[in-house]
């Protein structure tokens, strides 16, 4: 029904996850519309970000380096390591502004039910770091799920015996969130772990 | 923050409409996920369908001739013309299998307010063609608001004394919906254009 043209345009945009049939068509037909040197600009965009974004060989960040600015950065605290399941949480924390330490990026999180063992996220390769770079806390920014307190839990029991502060993220009521759209489970955390008012 | 070429093809995405800074992040970051062949078809046929697809000479919908394939086909009714007020409006309406005559796009709809005006949106093209194809019948389908129908009430217009049957495509309550979210203005016009049941 379509120019063939425009439905492998459609079809390039359903790769995407959470892109549909009808948000596609709306994608291509936009494309349609921008300026000759936009659409250019875009398609090499693609390539250039697929061949040149690569795993940082310390940290697993993204980068076009070797290593990543801020595994590269003298100004940042090297006591202090998070450790994050997935690239794009370096950026989103970096956004905060508040960490100023270093970063480790696991390769997912432990889930036994869906056969993935501490060894297939790279806990092999955090555990040499940790030990080599000597880092005196370590802040565990996974998500809470079961498979976040898993992975968790398991690191904190690895690195039993060293001398590193651990803590882990706080989760509770979103700020500005109406209690009455908050799940039971997390409100049982946010009740367990209240802060004491000084 | 992000390395340079995500960075780049972050802003990529944020050239199509609708697509904000977040959701252009989460589009990009999942662009690395992809197969490599897959970026690779993405990013050429960007620029295939920005450069093979252009408007019928005739009805102006989208092809990649010189003619399109509903125009050029035989098998169409070429006594009804369905007028829509935009290339996509063809592809949404063929879905149906409901219309089998020929189309024809303008190129929006009126709007003294935004200084669009009869002669800015093709109808000199549109009326030449009622005239040389000889339609018989004329099924006016562009969207029910105020620019709608001073479009439809114009074309009615100018076809005044001509022997053609016009025709607006219904305007009421979405199958489906409930009422109690029809804006009024809808529930006006589904009362007003009621249909005897018989």
């Amino acid at each position: 029904m379509y120019p063939q043209s425009l439905k492998n345009l459609i079809e390039s945009f359903k790769l995407l996850p959470g892109i549909g049939e009808k948000t596609a068509e709306r994608l291509a037909f936009s494309v349609l519309d921008l300026e000759e040197e936009n659409v250019e600009f875009f398609s090499e965009e693609l390539k250039k970000a697929k061949h040149n974004i690569k795993k940082c060989s310390i940290c697993n960040s993204l980068t076009e380096n070797e290593i990543c600015d801020i595994c590269a950065s003298k100004d940042r605290n090297n006591g202090i390591l998070c450790i994050v399941e997935d690239p794009k949480n370096v950026f989103i924390l970096e956004k905060t502004g508040l960490f100023h330490g270093k970063y480790h990026v696991l390769n997912g999180l432990i889930s036994p039910l869906d056969g993935i063992n501490p060894e297939d996220i790279g806990l092999d390769k955090l555990m040499e770091r940790i030990k080599k770079e000597k880092f005196k806390e370590i802040i565990i920014a996974v998500k809470p799920s079961i498979e976040g307190e898993t992975t968790a839990l398991y690191i904190k029991s690895v690195l039993e015996g060293l001398d590193i502060v651990i803590s882990r993220i706080a989760s509770g009521v979103p700020i500005g969130a109406d209690m009455e759209y908050i799940d039971i489970m997390t409100l049982e955390r946010a009740l367990q772990d209240r802060i004491k008012m000084e």
